[in-house]
């Protein structure tokens, strides 16, 4: 058995951890926390839950005691309070998977341009936590900067192309949408039910702060720094992101070319479903589960190829995803706690 | 490992069940039918299940085959036609769950008034398929009539108090409402998406046919015949049923004692979490799960309890409750493959 | 024209009185306030009203020249306060028209029972704004106390019944249910998009405030004391309120006598629509319009009618039912801005 | 007093002309026709019309009894049936408005390699009825091929940039999305509530139809041979089409470029709303409106300029964008019957 603690148990990613950590056979959780409901029960907050994780919330005051009996920490806290997490316990032998944005840049100077915060701890021993692209790195590292929710949709949709230099860098474009979960518990008038039913919108047009994460993990690929654009929508609904991306091929990639480098890339992968060319993901197909379900087309008039990506964005886009990297950091069948069915309808 | 096959598997009841049965440990999936598609692989109709499940699709022609090989055999076909197989494999020692509504009546003269149908199988060793009432002759039976998605929340959420006779029995009143895959998944304008969203209605108001099926399972439990008004309306959603049960307390029936039989009866049960008095279920809370929430208050200015009743229609209201019942008849723990978190947000 | 201002105009029946009074020939807006957003333009807080109202918020600091500038005054408050208002501009010949609860009753000890607030104002000359019932009376009163929302489509699918003696008033219970746009813009976690999307509930149950809204107007009616259970559920949808009212038929009342009061109170009535026995309204047949749509069923078996009637709960249900009864006050054609076709799909 | 017909009226098309028809003050309905409900009235087919639009349906076999008594029809009917009804009806005075693609282009050579149909009636005297571009032909023509409804938002985000040369006509990339009501009234599994509900999907990648209208329209605005990507999706929700669009800038072009020459376009159109550089528009601020809404984004990074557009796609994209043609064509005011406020929220 491993010990595991959250730190910011009451977000839909908190949430959605203690739910797939219900199900793992071998971790045994031992703090949960939150600083504006400490003292509560799960239930509380989360009825859902009811019967099923009746934990109390901690404060994480005593962060060093957590630090102690922890093996791992799972950091489910907005940008900028990750680090000092990181930093105090940089010397205590558990190893932390945070899901927010601070130990997502090999730079630490593009977060800082992007997220608009100094960066505390920017020596760290850390890893960008796409299991599919980095997992030998992530076995080892003492922080797991766990991927975005967009970006790991469109990283996995563009990687093959990349790193085979089927593609102009120069010309990608991902115009994603994505259900309002990704936004989080906090209120906001945009997230308000009746101004967002029968509504669609686009946000954080060109200024998105999962653009700079995608670019990074592309340009690690290929070798060539890309610059792209990336348009978030939101969606209607809960869960789901799919992610539209575009690329201009490079003269004498042929179709099979495209289809070859999917399946080198992503055949031997669990969580990876090829739906092949021609062939299109929807949300639902993936919904609950940790799949990310990928097709594509190639367009013979403009030549670009049109990848379509489809993620539950707290599942393979959060939470999910925390986990399988931590299957993978502690040793585990990296699909433990995770071979779930996704739920249709 | 129990031989299982399922007679109907394309609608939604039969793709809840094969992704239920995906988990079950002790479970090997022998035959699949569909005569609409016969021959197709189950991904072809559910993408989502691509990787999973990919067992094709047979006819139900050679069902004396299917009746061998099998120890249970699940049936999720309309009404009418679960009784021709259940009258075919009368002599062959396979287990039959129906999802439908042939085998729930113990009066068969009631189904045929309701249903519009002439009943083949009257004499038939069945019961009536509500785990949490009728468990031990579920063990038992050769056929189990598993209960309706509306009904097992009604008769649920009013069961206690009819069968410690604490509400005057003609005076119950159930409105309930269901997400829209309790309509199956055959295509008709009233459940086309845009005449739906954004949308609320009554449909076969004092006509539905759950309405026998929980005056029986209620006079049954009191000793007294029930005659009550049920109404059902459809939501717009995918999973979920509230009912909003109306009883007038008899004389003398103190909060305590409504409250006790509560606990009485479900205390020890694992898929009804009793929220208490004044506490109120969402759907939202069991999607997904096989659990039904319930909650109730005494109105004191009309002498009403209102109890709420919520569970999702696809599991514990179809596939969920079968699988329940079936690991009672098979001898497994009762929530084998039922150890599911709800799906929140 | 008649110079018309709006106290508090930034809510959802705010912005819909806007919209309806943008469309009304005889109608000039003077005034708009709001505290929190003075010196905004409304586009600014609702920009699908960009180029058709660009006025901008004032605050009501300076009642009284409102108050002289206006013909009518509409109110569009939290309770508590619309009574400050009411008698701060006692002596001024304005007309005013609170779509809150403060002037709804004719007893002020009910309201301070249920609402917790003492009233300052219970002498005031005041009718009961539900159009159809008091249109005499809403012709001469000062301050008309526009209907609640539930309360509309529960009275008047019910009135005839009562009115006409046909039913038992001890054996009344609606059960109804609303979009979330009655739960209006102020944030709340109950109210954020992915807690209620995919969701139903049940809420104050048999303690809600409309409640002896609805009892004292049908009581009003029929001359018989009415104590009833009234319990409102929450839709995941924006739009539309759905009452199912239920109450038993005295002796010897035959399923003729039941059409005729129908009829014979509402046939003349411009936006009620009777769709007869055994045909039920939808939401969605009256969404963005002033209709109330009933139709109802006698259930022989158990000696109930079951009244479904369907409102949008901004229009019939609050701005559009004022602006009805400002017709009326003023002089002009009830329908006045108000023939509008429901939104459909 | 106008004389109109509607060829097709049952359709969601259909319906909206009914439902924008029925305000216009200087229209007679003479006929209207559907030839699988021939001989109903249409609140059997929308009970949302009941005492708004009692009209009964005809077949169109009496084709040239419609065509004398009218002196406009709209034809919403599937594609290749408006041409057989323009043909007939050549010689006859009557002008139409088709909202079907038979009468969209001009080179009927792309229409059925695109339609797969022969087409009937390449010679006839007609016009692309996009009215803020096409305004001075629609006035004259005889028959008006009304635009569709992606193609709407899509050409009027690109067109001033594309007409004064502002961006590289080969870089062009629509990335669409549509409310469910755009695929019509006809059953189909993919628009079944259960399916799509809380999903998202692309379909048509590459292939869809609006594909050679956008770059018929455009490339007569900028005179370069236009070659595009558009990719559509469909939605959640029922109306509403917002489109991104993507073009990179031509070198030296100035972000006050830019907004020059939206600003001269549209500045005095009255359906068209200018939100500016980086306001987006959402569909809500639209819906059931004839407005198109757009904002724009330059881009430095990428030199991509990014345009929101957004419409109702049964009223701009669909029945209003009609209505304004007709208008134009009989020379009402344009707005005539038109002048809608958005229904929000």
């Amino acid at each position: 058995m491993v010990n595991v603690s959250i730190i910011g148990a009451t977000g839909y990613a908190g949430a959605e951890l203690l739910s797939i950590l219900h199900r793992h056979p071998q971790v045994k959780l031992v703090h949960i926390t939150s600083e504006s409901h400490t003292g509560k029960q799960i239930p509380e907050l989360y009825p859902h839950l009811r019967g099923l994780c009746d934990m109390t919330l901690e404060s994480l005051a005593d962060l060093e005691t957590i630090g102690k009996e922890s093996d791992f920490i799972f950091i489910a806290l907005p940008h900028g309070h990750a680090m000092d997490v990181g930093l105090q316990l940089e010397d205590f032998p558990v190893k932390i998977i945070d899901l927010g944005a601070d130990y997502r840049f090999g730079d630490t100077s593009i977060y800082e341009q992007w997220y608009k915060v100094v960066h505390k701890h920017p020596n760290a021993n850390r890893v960008y936590g796409l299991a599919e692209i980095y997992r030998s790195q992530i076995k080892d590292a003492k922080i797991i900067g766990n991927a975005g929710c967009f970006t790991t949709a469109s990283i996995l949709g563009l990687a093959p192309l990349v790193k085979h230099h089927l593609v102009d860098v120069n010309s990608i474009i991902v115009d994603a949408a994505s259900g309002v979960s990704g936004a989080g518990r906090g209120l906001k008038l945009g997230n308000h039910f009746p101004e967002l039913y029968d509504n669609f919108k686009a946000y954080s047009v060109a200024c998105h702060r999962h653009t700079p994460e995608i670019e990074q993990a592309l340009t690690d690929l290929g070798g060539e720094k890309v610059v792209m654009n990336f348009t978030p929508h939101l969606l209607p609904m809960t869960r789901g992101i799919l992610a539209t991306c575009y690329a201009t091929l490079r003269e004498n990639v042929s179709d099979d070319m495209v289809d070859a480098v999917f399946l080198k890339m992503y055949g031997g992968e669990k969580f990876i479903r090829l739906l092949g060319r021609d062939a299109y993901p929807e949300t639902k197909f993936v919904r609950g589960s940790n799949y990310c379900d990928i097709g594509w087309h190639i367009d013979e008039r403009t030549r670009r190829v049109i990848i379509l990506s489809a993620i539950d964005n707290l599942v393979k886009g959060a939470a999910g995803h925390a986990i399988q990297n931590f299957n993978i950091a502690a040793g585990f069948d990296e699909d433990t706690a995770l071979d779930v069915v996704p739920m249709y309808p």
